[in-house]
Protein backbone atom coordinates (compact mmCIF):
# COMPACT_ATOMS: atom_id res chain seq x y z
CA UNK A 1 0.00 0.00 0.00
CA UNK A 2 1.48 3.10 -0.92
CA UNK A 3 0.67 6.63 1.29
CA UNK A 4 -1.85 7.47 -0.76
CA UNK A 5 -3.11 4.66 -0.23
CA UNK A 6 -2.75 4.62 3.38
CA UNK A 7 -3.85 8.27 3.95
CA UNK A 8 -7.77 7.21 2.13
CA UNK A 9 -7.90 4.04 4.43
CA UNK A 10 -6.92 6.22 7.57
CA UNK A 11 -9.28 8.96 6.50
CA UNK A 12 -12.15 6.48 6.78
CA UNK A 13 -11.30 5.06 10.08
CA UNK A 14 -10.89 8.18 12.46
CA UNK A 15 -12.97 11.34 12.71
CA UNK A 16 -12.42 14.23 11.36
CA UNK A 17 -10.13 15.92 14.05
CA UNK A 18 -7.68 12.90 14.53
CA UNK A 19 -7.18 13.09 10.79
CA UNK A 20 -6.13 16.07 10.48
CA UNK A 21 -4.17 15.59 13.56
CA UNK A 22 -2.24 12.32 11.48
CA UNK A 23 -1.44 14.43 8.56
CA UNK A 24 0.02 17.15 11.13
CA UNK A 25 1.89 14.69 12.42
CA UNK A 26 3.41 13.21 9.35
CA UNK A 27 4.31 16.18 8.06
CA UNK A 28 6.17 17.60 11.11
CA UNK A 29 7.69 14.04 11.79
CA UNK A 30 9.15 14.54 7.94
CA UNK A 31 10.68 17.75 9.03
CA UNK A 32 12.60 16.63 12.11
CA UNK A 33 13.28 13.41 10.23
CA UNK A 34 14.79 15.78 7.11
CA UNK A 35 16.83 17.68 9.88
CA UNK A 36 18.31 15.47 11.67
CA UNK A 37 19.03 13.04 8.49
CA UNK A 38 16.66 10.32 9.20
CA UNK A 39 14.83 8.13 6.50
CA UNK A 40 11.92 10.82 6.07
CA UNK A 41 9.83 8.18 4.15
CA UNK A 42 9.81 6.02 7.73
CA UNK A 43 9.04 9.23 9.55
CA UNK A 44 5.69 10.29 7.16
CA UNK A 45 4.00 6.92 7.54
CA UNK A 46 5.04 6.60 11.24
CA UNK A 47 3.42 9.82 11.66
CA UNK A 48 0.50 8.98 9.53
CA UNK A 49 -0.42 5.76 11.36
CA UNK A 50 0.89 6.73 14.86
CA UNK A 51 -3.15 6.99 15.98
CA UNK A 52 -4.27 4.55 13.66
CA UNK A 53 -6.20 2.71 16.25
CA UNK A 54 -7.27 5.68 17.95
CA UNK A 55 -11.02 5.98 16.82
CA UNK A 56 -11.77 2.06 17.41
CA UNK A 57 -14.42 1.66 19.50
CA UNK A 58 -14.27 -0.64 22.85
CA UNK A 59 -15.79 -3.51 21.88
CA UNK A 60 -14.03 -3.60 18.17
CA UNK A 61 -10.69 -2.78 20.53
CA UNK A 62 -11.88 -5.73 22.79
CA UNK A 63 -12.35 -8.16 19.38
CA UNK A 64 -8.97 -7.10 18.04
CA UNK A 65 -6.78 -7.67 21.37
CA UNK A 66 -8.57 -11.21 21.38
CA UNK A 67 -7.49 -11.91 17.53
CA UNK A 68 -4.40 -10.83 17.59
CA UNK A 69 -3.33 -12.34 21.12
CA UNK A 70 -1.97 -8.64 22.32
CA UNK A 71 0.02 -8.75 25.49
CA UNK A 72 0.06 -5.85 27.47
CA UNK A 73 0.20 -5.40 30.89
CA UNK A 74 -1.83 -4.50 33.73
CA UNK A 75 -1.43 -0.18 33.63
CA UNK A 76 -1.66 -0.62 29.78
CA UNK A 77 -4.87 -2.79 29.84
CA UNK A 78 -6.65 0.15 32.21
CA UNK A 79 -5.83 2.74 29.86
CA UNK A 80 -7.13 3.55 26.24
CA UNK A 81 -4.30 6.24 25.85
CA UNK A 82 -1.92 3.53 26.08
CA UNK A 83 -3.57 0.61 24.47
CA UNK A 84 -3.99 2.44 21.17
CA UNK A 85 -0.05 2.71 20.63
CA UNK A 86 -0.18 -1.56 20.84
CA UNK A 87 -2.83 -1.59 19.05
CA UNK A 88 -1.78 0.18 16.11
CA UNK A 89 1.05 -1.96 15.53
CA UNK A 90 -1.36 -4.23 14.88
CA UNK A 91 -3.31 -2.66 12.79
CA UNK A 92 -0.41 -0.69 11.01
CA UNK A 93 0.95 -4.52 9.85
CA UNK A 94 -2.65 -6.09 9.09
CA UNK A 95 -4.25 -3.31 7.85
CA UNK A 96 -2.09 -0.84 5.95
CA UNK A 97 0.66 -3.63 5.15
CA UNK A 98 3.45 -1.88 6.97
CA UNK A 99 6.48 -4.20 7.78
CA UNK A 100 8.66 -2.51 8.68
CA UNK A 101 10.13 -3.06 12.54
CA UNK A 102 11.44 0.79 13.11
CA UNK A 103 8.38 1.63 11.70
CA UNK A 104 6.24 -0.47 13.68
CA UNK A 105 8.50 0.37 16.87
CA UNK A 106 7.80 4.28 16.74
CA UNK A 107 4.15 3.37 16.41
CA UNK A 108 4.22 1.16 19.73
CA UNK A 109 6.34 3.47 21.93
CA UNK A 110 4.60 6.93 20.55
CA UNK A 111 2.86 7.33 23.84
CA UNK A 112 5.22 6.53 26.40
CA UNK A 113 8.43 6.83 25.04
CA UNK A 114 11.08 4.74 26.61
CA UNK A 115 14.78 4.29 27.71
CA UNK A 116 16.75 3.95 24.74
CA UNK A 117 14.84 5.33 21.72
CA UNK A 118 15.74 4.96 18.53
CA UNK A 119 15.57 8.86 16.29
CA UNK A 120 12.90 7.77 14.94
CA UNK A 121 11.17 6.80 17.80
CA UNK A 122 12.07 9.71 19.17
CA UNK A 123 10.68 12.10 16.32
CA UNK A 124 7.46 10.51 16.28
CA UNK A 125 7.16 10.66 19.94
CA UNK A 126 8.22 14.55 19.69
CA UNK A 127 6.27 15.28 16.72
CA UNK A 128 2.76 14.18 18.15
CA UNK A 129 3.30 16.68 20.54
CA UNK A 130 4.63 19.42 18.72
CA UNK A 131 2.52 19.11 15.74
CA UNK A 132 0.90 22.69 14.62
CA UNK A 133 -2.61 21.85 16.06
CA UNK A 134 -1.32 21.96 19.86
CA UNK A 135 -1.59 24.76 20.47
CA UNK A 136 -0.82 25.27 24.69
CA UNK A 137 2.41 26.77 26.65
CA UNK A 138 4.30 23.49 26.66
CA UNK A 139 4.05 22.66 22.92
CA UNK A 140 5.37 25.80 21.94
CA UNK A 141 8.45 25.11 24.46
CA UNK A 142 8.69 21.61 23.01
CA UNK A 143 8.36 23.10 19.76
CA UNK A 144 11.14 25.83 19.87
CA UNK A 145 13.90 23.12 21.11
CA UNK A 146 12.60 19.72 19.08
CA UNK A 147 14.82 21.31 16.33
CA UNK A 148 17.89 21.97 18.63
CA UNK A 149 18.19 18.78 20.73
CA UNK A 150 15.62 16.02 20.68
CA UNK A 151 16.01 15.20 24.21
CA UNK A 152 15.94 18.24 25.71
CA UNK A 153 12.25 18.13 24.09
CA UNK A 154 11.49 14.85 24.77
CA UNK A 155 12.43 15.76 28.97
CA UNK A 156 9.97 18.35 28.51
CA UNK A 157 7.15 16.42 26.91
CA UNK A 158 7.52 13.84 29.48
CA UNK A 159 7.92 16.01 32.76
CA UNK A 160 4.76 17.19 31.42
CA UNK A 161 2.39 14.20 30.87
CA UNK A 162 4.02 13.18 34.23
CA UNK A 163 2.82 16.44 35.81
CA UNK A 164 -0.57 16.26 34.02
CA UNK A 165 -0.95 12.65 34.98
CA UNK A 166 -0.66 13.56 38.60
CA UNK A 167 -2.67 16.52 38.68
CA UNK A 168 -5.83 14.32 37.10
CA UNK A 169 -4.89 11.58 39.82
CA UNK A 170 -4.16 9.41 37.32
CA UNK A 171 -1.65 5.71 37.08
CA UNK A 172 1.55 6.83 35.52
CA UNK A 173 3.16 4.05 32.92
CA UNK A 174 6.93 3.51 34.41
CA UNK A 175 8.12 3.68 30.77
CA UNK A 176 6.70 7.34 30.69
CA UNK A 177 9.44 7.58 33.87
CA UNK A 178 12.00 5.95 32.49
CA UNK A 179 11.97 7.64 29.44
CA UNK A 180 12.19 11.14 31.28
CA UNK A 181 15.46 9.64 33.40
CA UNK A 182 16.72 8.39 30.27
CA UNK A 183 16.72 11.94 28.45
CA UNK A 184 18.56 13.41 31.45
CA UNK A 185 21.38 10.69 31.65
CA UNK A 186 21.53 11.26 27.29
CA UNK A 187 22.01 15.55 28.56
CA UNK A 188 23.76 14.50 31.26
CA UNK A 189 26.45 12.18 28.97
CA UNK A 190 26.31 15.38 26.49
CA UNK A 191 27.43 17.98 28.84
CA UNK A 192 24.03 19.49 28.41
CA UNK A 193 22.45 19.14 32.07
CA UNK B 1 20.65 -2.30 72.76
CA UNK B 2 17.86 -0.64 74.28
CA UNK B 3 16.04 2.55 73.18
CA UNK B 4 17.71 5.16 75.72
CA UNK B 5 21.34 3.69 74.28
CA UNK B 6 20.50 4.13 70.67
CA UNK B 7 19.16 7.74 71.23
CA UNK B 8 22.74 8.25 72.98
CA UNK B 9 24.78 6.08 69.88
CA UNK B 10 22.44 7.98 67.43
CA UNK B 11 23.29 11.38 68.66
CA UNK B 12 26.94 11.21 68.36
CA UNK B 13 26.49 10.03 64.74
CA UNK B 14 24.15 12.45 63.80
CA UNK B 15 24.26 16.88 63.30
CA UNK B 16 22.09 18.43 65.58
CA UNK B 17 19.08 19.24 63.01
CA UNK B 18 19.38 15.09 61.77
CA UNK B 19 19.13 14.02 65.22
CA UNK B 20 16.09 16.44 66.06
CA UNK B 21 14.60 15.09 62.72
CA UNK B 22 15.39 11.48 64.01
CA UNK B 23 13.41 12.19 67.45
CA UNK B 24 10.45 14.18 65.87
CA UNK B 25 9.87 11.38 63.46
CA UNK B 26 9.91 8.63 66.32
CA UNK B 27 7.57 10.71 68.27
CA UNK B 28 5.34 11.02 65.02
CA UNK B 29 5.36 7.26 63.95
CA UNK B 30 4.66 6.13 67.56
CA UNK B 31 1.28 8.51 67.44
CA UNK B 32 0.45 7.25 63.73
CA UNK B 33 0.91 3.21 65.28
CA UNK B 34 -0.89 3.96 68.14
CA UNK B 35 -3.74 5.38 65.81
CA UNK B 36 -3.51 2.75 63.62
CA UNK B 37 -2.94 -0.18 65.90
CA UNK B 38 0.46 -1.07 64.91
CA UNK B 39 3.36 -2.44 67.21
CA UNK B 40 4.39 1.46 68.51
CA UNK B 41 7.27 -0.39 69.50
CA UNK B 42 8.82 -1.33 66.44
CA UNK B 43 7.85 1.71 64.78
CA UNK B 44 9.58 4.54 67.65
CA UNK B 45 12.97 1.90 66.49
CA UNK B 46 12.36 2.37 63.27
CA UNK B 47 11.72 6.47 63.18
CA UNK B 48 13.96 6.75 65.37
CA UNK B 49 17.30 5.22 63.22
CA UNK B 50 15.64 5.56 59.87
CA UNK B 51 18.42 7.86 58.88
CA UNK B 52 20.98 6.86 61.01
CA UNK B 53 23.47 6.27 58.24
CA UNK B 54 22.30 10.25 56.65
CA UNK B 55 25.66 11.88 58.32
CA UNK B 56 28.19 9.07 56.86
CA UNK B 57 30.47 10.79 55.08
CA UNK B 58 31.16 10.04 51.32
CA UNK B 59 34.49 8.08 51.84
CA UNK B 60 32.81 6.36 54.76
CA UNK B 61 30.01 5.24 52.87
CA UNK B 62 32.18 4.19 50.03
CA UNK B 63 34.57 2.25 52.84
CA UNK B 64 30.79 0.51 54.53
CA UNK B 65 29.25 -0.32 50.88
CA UNK B 66 32.20 -2.44 50.18
CA UNK B 67 32.62 -3.86 53.41
CA UNK B 68 28.74 -4.78 53.67
CA UNK B 69 29.02 -5.80 49.94
CA UNK B 70 26.06 -3.82 49.64
CA UNK B 71 23.96 -4.15 46.08
CA UNK B 72 22.51 -1.16 44.54
CA UNK B 73 20.83 -0.57 41.02
CA UNK B 74 22.55 2.58 39.21
CA UNK B 75 19.97 5.25 40.40
CA UNK B 76 20.56 4.34 43.59
CA UNK B 77 24.43 4.75 43.31
CA UNK B 78 23.91 8.02 41.79
CA UNK B 79 22.22 9.33 44.66
CA UNK B 80 22.90 9.69 48.53
CA UNK B 81 19.58 10.63 49.06
CA UNK B 82 18.50 6.69 48.68
CA UNK B 83 22.04 5.00 49.64
CA UNK B 84 21.29 5.81 53.13
CA UNK B 85 18.22 3.97 53.13
CA UNK B 86 20.27 0.97 52.39
CA UNK B 87 23.35 1.74 54.10
CA UNK B 88 20.69 2.54 57.09
CA UNK B 89 19.87 -1.07 57.04
CA UNK B 90 23.15 -2.42 57.48
CA UNK B 91 23.75 0.24 60.12
CA UNK B 92 20.77 -0.76 62.34
CA UNK B 93 21.48 -4.53 62.41
CA UNK B 94 25.37 -4.41 62.66
CA UNK B 95 25.98 -0.94 64.81
CA UNK B 96 22.65 -0.47 66.92
CA UNK B 97 21.48 -4.93 67.14
CA UNK B 98 18.73 -4.11 65.16
CA UNK B 99 17.39 -7.96 63.56
CA UNK B 100 13.40 -7.26 63.06
CA UNK B 101 13.31 -7.43 59.70
CA UNK B 102 10.20 -5.21 59.98
CA UNK B 103 11.76 -2.59 61.34
CA UNK B 104 14.56 -2.84 58.55
CA UNK B 105 12.51 -3.14 55.87
CA UNK B 106 11.02 0.17 57.27
CA UNK B 107 14.26 1.88 57.04
CA UNK B 108 14.86 0.39 53.33
CA UNK B 109 11.76 1.55 52.45
CA UNK B 110 11.44 5.03 53.67
CA UNK B 111 12.88 7.04 50.65
CA UNK B 112 10.82 5.51 47.55
CA UNK B 113 8.53 3.80 49.55
CA UNK B 114 7.39 0.52 47.04
CA UNK B 115 3.77 -0.93 45.79
CA UNK B 116 2.31 -3.03 48.40
CA UNK B 117 3.76 -1.47 51.58
CA UNK B 118 3.33 -3.06 55.15
CA UNK B 119 1.85 -0.39 57.83
CA UNK B 120 4.82 0.11 59.58
CA UNK B 121 7.04 0.88 56.26
CA UNK B 122 3.64 3.55 55.46
CA UNK B 123 3.79 4.78 59.00
CA UNK B 124 8.03 5.69 58.75
CA UNK B 125 7.31 6.62 55.37
CA UNK B 126 4.54 9.46 56.20
CA UNK B 127 6.07 10.33 59.79
CA UNK B 128 9.70 11.26 57.98
CA UNK B 129 7.40 13.50 55.90
CA UNK B 130 4.77 15.25 58.36
CA UNK B 131 7.26 15.19 61.69
CA UNK B 132 6.49 18.73 63.54
CA UNK B 133 9.87 20.19 61.94
CA UNK B 134 8.80 20.02 58.50
CA UNK B 135 6.87 23.16 57.75
CA UNK B 136 5.72 23.68 54.23
CA UNK B 137 2.16 23.47 52.98
CA UNK B 138 2.50 20.20 51.33
CA UNK B 139 3.98 18.96 54.55
CA UNK B 140 0.71 20.31 56.54
CA UNK B 141 -1.34 19.30 53.70
CA UNK B 142 -0.55 15.54 54.22
CA UNK B 143 -0.11 15.99 58.13
CA UNK B 144 -4.25 16.43 58.42
CA UNK B 145 -4.74 13.12 55.91
CA UNK B 146 -2.36 10.92 57.74
CA UNK B 147 -4.67 10.17 60.68
CA UNK B 148 -7.68 9.94 58.15
CA UNK B 149 -6.55 7.71 55.59
CA UNK B 150 -2.73 6.69 54.91
CA UNK B 151 -2.84 5.87 51.72
CA UNK B 152 -4.24 9.35 50.68
CA UNK B 153 -1.52 11.15 52.09
CA UNK B 154 1.49 8.41 50.76
CA UNK B 155 -0.07 10.04 47.32
CA UNK B 156 0.54 13.17 47.90
CA UNK B 157 3.86 12.62 49.78
CA UNK B 158 5.15 10.19 46.69
CA UNK B 159 3.67 13.25 43.99
CA UNK B 160 5.19 16.27 45.67
CA UNK B 161 8.66 14.67 45.54
CA UNK B 162 7.91 13.62 42.20
CA UNK B 163 7.37 16.91 41.41
CA UNK B 164 10.31 18.33 43.35
CA UNK B 165 12.52 15.61 41.24
CA UNK B 166 10.97 17.35 37.63
CA UNK B 167 11.51 20.88 38.98
CA UNK B 168 15.24 20.08 40.05
CA UNK B 169 15.75 18.07 36.69
CA UNK B 170 16.77 14.60 38.65
CA UNK B 171 16.21 10.87 38.13
CA UNK B 172 13.44 9.64 39.81
CA UNK B 173 13.82 6.40 41.10
CA UNK B 174 10.45 3.57 39.66
CA UNK B 175 9.93 2.75 43.26
CA UNK B 176 8.69 6.37 43.68
CA UNK B 177 6.70 6.01 40.94
CA UNK B 178 5.24 3.10 41.85
CA UNK B 179 4.52 4.50 45.25
CA UNK B 180 2.36 6.68 43.99
CA UNK B 181 0.46 4.51 41.25
CA UNK B 182 0.06 1.70 44.25
CA UNK B 183 -1.72 4.25 46.02
CA UNK B 184 -4.02 5.13 43.60
CA UNK B 185 -5.12 1.46 42.88
CA UNK B 186 -5.70 0.75 46.60
CA UNK B 187 -7.40 4.18 47.05
CA UNK B 188 -9.50 3.21 44.06
CA UNK B 189 -10.18 -0.39 45.56
CA UNK B 190 -11.26 1.26 48.78
CA UNK B 191 -13.91 3.36 46.35
CA UNK B 192 -12.23 6.76 47.74
CA UNK B 193 -10.69 7.58 44.30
Amino acid sequence: MDIIEMKIKLKESLNEARYIHSINVMEEAEKLALHYKVDAEKAKIAGLLHDCAKNVSKTEEDALIKKYGIVSDDIQKQSRALIHSILGVYIAREEYGVTDEEILNAIYWHTTGRAGMTMLEKIIFVADYIEPGRDFEVARKVRELAYEDLDKSILICADSTIMYLINKGKIIHPYTLETRNDAILTLSRKGIL
